[in-house]
């Protein structure tokens, strides 16, 4: 193994570190040939000893994971608009924005790549997906603080959350226009609607 | 590089190669180590001289779309039940039965994994969507020679194949009844409804 030490020397705080190391992550899946992204090449672009990304985020998972939840924090910020429609249109709204800019297709990429494998005890994978998905259930918990009826989780991710991943993840565009409003219409248009009747093979 | 000679030296027919280098694929995807696949490890664990794989997939890209296409097809045979609603309750039960075995959530890591990147053309983009979204097409062709009015073959995604893939990316758990009549009903239910008249931001 080949340990280049990247070229700047400059004293950073640990917040700056962490941001270089998250645009690191992004600048690399961002190019073509993001599949060969490592630790080592994360540091080096980032100017950081590799010894501290290791000792700061242990895995390549944990690190994608936590640029991840970093960046969506950062560019999803949680308007409260007065109504759960309203909310989480604003969501859908964000979302597709980001979507349509590289770096956001880079988050997804990101996403996707941290992926837990079976392998990973199903105790862990709920706890990733819970935090991928903290911006929605803050979005259902102030819904019910007004009174409001929220659908499940599990729902919002099938009607809201699964199509803006899997457009992007197949490279399908999104519509132009009213597309965020589209799925939130279909997701509270059959929100608190019981399952079929109909019995399972 | 190092240039391990498989092992076995048997003749084997074209179609017998393919299915072996398909099955290598899956297992080790199936592995936790999947990460590291390439050509190389594929035709090693497939007893096939990589120079073949290379002549005739090309790329790791299209050997994984190959083997989830060719994969999917034959778990999922597309049986005529007299309905729109019937044929994709049909898919939608083999999907979720296929999701439930470590092969078919390696099918969907194939998939994800076989994303094209930003830098691939829009049109071999589109095409690699056409094929995989091939059986869901045959359906909307047998329900439009059948005098019924199938969604767009987009919304189908959105609505049926989309919370699927996302459960499985994320690791989350399908429910055990009723999940692929629950995903038909939101989808036809729904279906035909015009988009809503709110304008876009």
């Amino acid at each position: 193994m080949t340990q280049k030490q990247p070229a700047p020397r400059i004293r950073r705080s640990p917040e700056q570190v962490r941001a270089a190391v998250h645009q690191a992550v992004v600048d690399l899946l961002s190019e073509p040939d993001g599949e060969d992204l490592n630790i080592p090449a994360i540091a080096q672009r980032a100017g950081v000893n590799h010894t501290s990304v290791y000792r700061r985020w242990g895995t390549l998972d944990t690190l994608l994971a936590d640029t991840v939840t970093t960046r969506l924090e950062r560019d999803s910020p949680l308007n409260d608009t007065g109504s759960l429609r309203g909310d989480l249109t604003a969501w859908a709204e964000a979302s597709v924005a980001s979507l349509r800019t590289p770096e956001g297709r880079a988050l997804v990429r990101a996403v996707v790549l941290s992926i837990p494998s079976s392998a990973q005890p199903p105790a862990e994978r709920a706890r990733q997906f819970q935090r991928r998905m903290r911006s929605i259930e803050q979005i259902r918990e102030r819904a019910t603080a007004r009174g409001e009826d929220p659908p499940p989780l599990e729902q919002i991710l099938d009607q809201l959350v699964a199509p803006f991943y899997i457009r992007t993840i197949f490279g399908i565009g999104l519509p132009d226009t009213g597309y965020p409003q589209l799925l939130v219409d279909r997701l509270l248009g059959s929100a608190g609607e019981p399952p079929s009747a109909t019995a399972s093979a």
